[in-house]
């Protein structure tokens, strides 16, 4: 159980420091930054190589919503989804932190740059009300959860369901960025919004809410689905 | 078989969500929008989660002309077909309606920025003609019924063939997203064109025509051929 | 014996239109074009589709680089190399005068736009000379057949493969486009050569010799090193 | 062992040249060039080609801080590691030799433009300072090395590992070139650095310490936390 944990904790360390930090670092860099789809792909490999990574020793959820999600499923004990969620954020918080020390040290950044928060309205990158954020939110946490249930069961082939669920998280953001920067993940909203405060503190009760009724749905209808 | 039409149902909303959402909402936003790569690695992708999601259940098609190729090549029921197709096109619509639910909530966003639909003539991104369209549609679901026959049968290697098709999607629009905006999938065409009337609606025979003869064609060859 | 030509024609075939046509069609569309990243992942895409679809059948040379390495590998059957070289330029040939009719339909298109033909001096995208390109393209070559005979070697794992080779051509590409607009491929080079005369066919020679001693020294060395 | 040395040699000289390479040649070619997404991607396939291609002969670590994480895991013996790390080091120097004589060759270079070496202070890309690039090198080196340790496990699904440990490197790279050029590689960064000297061997020594302290408690850390 420690080192499973430890894992957790260390996948939502990648997760939030791979794709916050190329979005904050490298996506708008002058000619040559690596834009949206960069950082759509870093978000999906920092998950696929965690997945192969640590998969076989926790799972390798990185994600609250999927824990919640493979418990409504009935694939995941529920008695383990707390510490698994308190692993995710804390990893999550300590790479917000680390990112905030390497960004805030170049020339000419500060804090209006953000680390990539998650938000809406106002805080969303083009400007989508609350209620198209959520609906957003819930919609891609679903799929992502369908995704996760689907390659992972026993008939689908051995071996590539991290090709599936990273890439399949990578799809998402290239649909979602513009929404709501893209969450489906509530640790991953957490690092951010506790370094930042203010509005990505205010909205953060969206990106653990929608997300979680997304997944919780999905894996309730696989559940009730599922041929296994 | 109400799983796999269920299913089949699922995949093409999140076919049509994933690959005319990433090119509605995010293609072109400012400065680091992901461009045509982004919306033709979206496509992909959305086949590729999907295949190995749910391919072990319906066999995720997700597109009337795959469903005719294999009909064609001996390989799927023709009672099914119809069902399967019915599915498919539901689901694209559905996707159409949310994609369009989302996209109209951003400022300044106005209808004439569409939803994505096939076209040609003046409705061709590129203003390619209508004998052009037919052509290059016709071809390209040819090839991408080549790579889903030939990377399914039984001598290929087992489990790798999401990659090839879904990446093989990706290069059909890497290649002819600015001649037709790219169908090979009358269901992927009928959706927003059903969400948008006018032209979309009167061009749409090209893209039930044209990768319909495409895939049959593909099938009977593969028939012929096929050494499995 | 035929069923195998007819494969490695139509995969040839798929490599000039995919590769070539995404350059010609979309590398440089306004605003949201693919770049030459994506013309590079789309000729790694060719590569990669085909292996999966008639790897199996043909081998998936595609290129008689790669049929005359693995001849001299000690992989391939002498007899067999010139009908396969011969259905690879057909392929191509066939392939380049179809993108010739697609592209030739846009408005403002002219000949001088080219067919993403190779070349060196001043048909070399970035202006390098003709023994710069001669080097280029015989290392790059050399270093595809390395990936070729190593990944599909009888110790590598099975299966992966055709997903080495296809993103070592994208590789190749993603350095050497600037250089010869690469080619590493006789075949893909005739294509555009035959159909658009001038400089193209003068300079055909460089992208048969050049890429021909890479393929032949790399399938040597690893004749005289293999363990199999 | 002349073998296994050779193909570390060759497998290091593919990595400097495509990686390199792409970023000096097609990084910010007019218009159209690959960016740092490109290079991005240019860096890990080099990898992920090498690994499916010589990586049951030599393991291909292609890199010092591998071949020490490696001894420290106990997974490799340290007898070996000097000679693995010379041949890689000889490789890297050679490919930036070669680089250097191709780069140099295009109309209006010069030597001001770089071999894509590695740097901090004012030779940072996005100008971080020393102490920045050196805990970014040590943390990204670290979660290489346990991206290569856990997806080569015994218990990680078997000949995924190059897909993992590749796009890991893609990862990487996407995150941290605007922080030091992304080293996690001294054999990548002393290849350029000995052509160029200056600046780029002076700061070397910070890309041997960061990368190989990294390697080395991320070895540490798995060999007491693995349970194979």
């Amino acid at each position: 159980m420690p080192q499973r944990l430890g894992f957790e904790f260390l996948g939502t360390f990648w997760l939030v420091l791979g794709g916050c930090g190329s979005a904050v670092l490298a996506a708008a860099f002058p000619e040559v930054g690596i834009g949206l789809l960069g950082v759509a792909l870093a978000f999906g490999l920092t998950v696929l190589t965690m997945a192969y990574a640590i998969g076989h020793v926790s799972g390798c959820h990185l994600n609250p919503a999927v824990t919640l999600g493979l418990v409504c499923a009935g694939r995941f004990d529920a008695d383990e989804a707390i510490p698994y969620m308190v692993a995710q954020v804390a990893g999550a918080i300590l790479a917000a932190m680390l990112l905030y020390a390497i960004a805030s040290g170049a020339p000419g950044w500060d804090i209006s740059k953000g680390l990539a928060a998650n938000g809406y309205g106002d805080a969303s990158p083009g400007k989508y009300s609350m209620a198209i954020g959520f609906v957003t939110e819930l919609v891609m946490t679903f799929m992502f959860l369908m995704i996760i249930l689907g390659s992972t069961s026993k008939r689908a082939p051995a071996g590539f369901a991290p090709i599936a669920i990273g890439l399949g998280l990578t799809l998402i953001h290239l649909i979602s960025i513009p929404v709501t920067n893209t969450s489906v993940n509530p640790a991953r909203s957490t690092g951010p919004a506790v370094v930042l405060g203010g509005t990505a503190l205010h909205q953060l009760w969206l990106f653990w809410v929608a997300p979680m009724i997304g997944a919780a749905l999905a894996g309730l209808a696989h559940r009730f689905s599922d041929e296994d």
